[in-house]
């Protein structure tokens, strides 16, 4: 197979749209982040740009949601990534809940959403990575297949960087730590 | 819409399934990770849990690469998950190239390749996070369109653990920071 260099270039995609919930000033704000990734089982990380609004409420909270919108919801998040909740209230779009940290704003429109406490931070120079463990996570039924998510009925929105697309998730169609145990031998 | 209590379920999925290459004891080794992320925008996170083989290589050699797998080649990406380089030598699956770091082995069947260097590494307590900058990243000729990264022709595997399942990558159906143009208004 032919090669080609691509130089410096991310290639780890898809990942998950989310929208990132936080109080900022004292109010529910937020924001499209697709450079998202698991830390540990109950850890998650967000790459934020220290430009961006919501820091500064992450920060004085300790606290934030990660809300994963279905495909119905692209033009509402893809928008939530193009204007700041320093100029516009993008909490008007979506109905507000909280939960038990009391701090997280999370989007009921959403199918899923985890309210999470901040228990690290790492420096990336352009960017805040905020590390957060999970505290609750809220699903709505309708996506509960036998009390676990099915992806299939949750429709999470993809994000690719190369080509600057958000896609769809296809079909099911191998198990996790089972399709390659015939080659155990 | 009624929303149910998971407990401290993470649900941030679908994660790109990746082979993590390393030398180990001198000697390539490839593992299954899809508990990976981006921390900005050259640079890439990797969950290792602190009991695996290669975490040790990572150390010494302060490489790595991470490969995409396509959706052919899921039996021996969930074989990589399933035994250890300790007991098995899991690079006699693949044809092992080598770039510009020399220490960071990949797999010539991936349709996607890049090699990193450590710059950080976060104790997440059972794991250890090691952040790679991207040195260099290679792709298959066929994967590409006009220099750009097809993910159509990628077919990666996409990994959810709620339900232990690898998933196909769908339909591309919106375009980033264009989709929610319409609601600036």
């Amino acid at each position: 197979m032919s090669k080609v260099k691509l130089g410096v270039k991310n290639c780890l995609y898809p990942l998950p749209t989310t929208l990132v919930g936080a109080n900022v000033d004292g109010r529910p704000n937020y924001i499209a982040i697709a450079h998202v990734g698991v830390m540990a089982l109950k850890h998650i990380s967000l790459s934020m740009n220290k430009r961006h609004y919501t820091n500064a409420g992450i920060v004085e909270n300790g606290t934030f949601s990660v809300n994963l919108p279905s495909v119905e919801m692209v033009e509402k998040a893809d928008y939530c990534g193009l204007v700041s909740g320093k100029d516009v209230d993008k909490a008007a779009l979506f109905e507000t809940f909280y939960g038990v940290l009391g701090t997280a704003p999370m989007i009921a429109e959403c199918p899923i959403s985890m309210e999470c406490r901040v228990v690290k931070t790492v420096d990336m120079t352009t960017h805040d990575v905020f590390i957060g463990e999970i505290v609750e996570a809220y699903c709505d039924e309708a996506c509960l297949d036998d009390d676990v998510v099915d992806f299939a009925r949750v429709r999470p929105i993809l994000f690719v960087m190369n080509d600057r697309s958000y896609w769809q998730i296809g079909e099911r169609f191998a198990r996790a730590w089972q399709a390659g145990k015939a080659l155990k031998g």
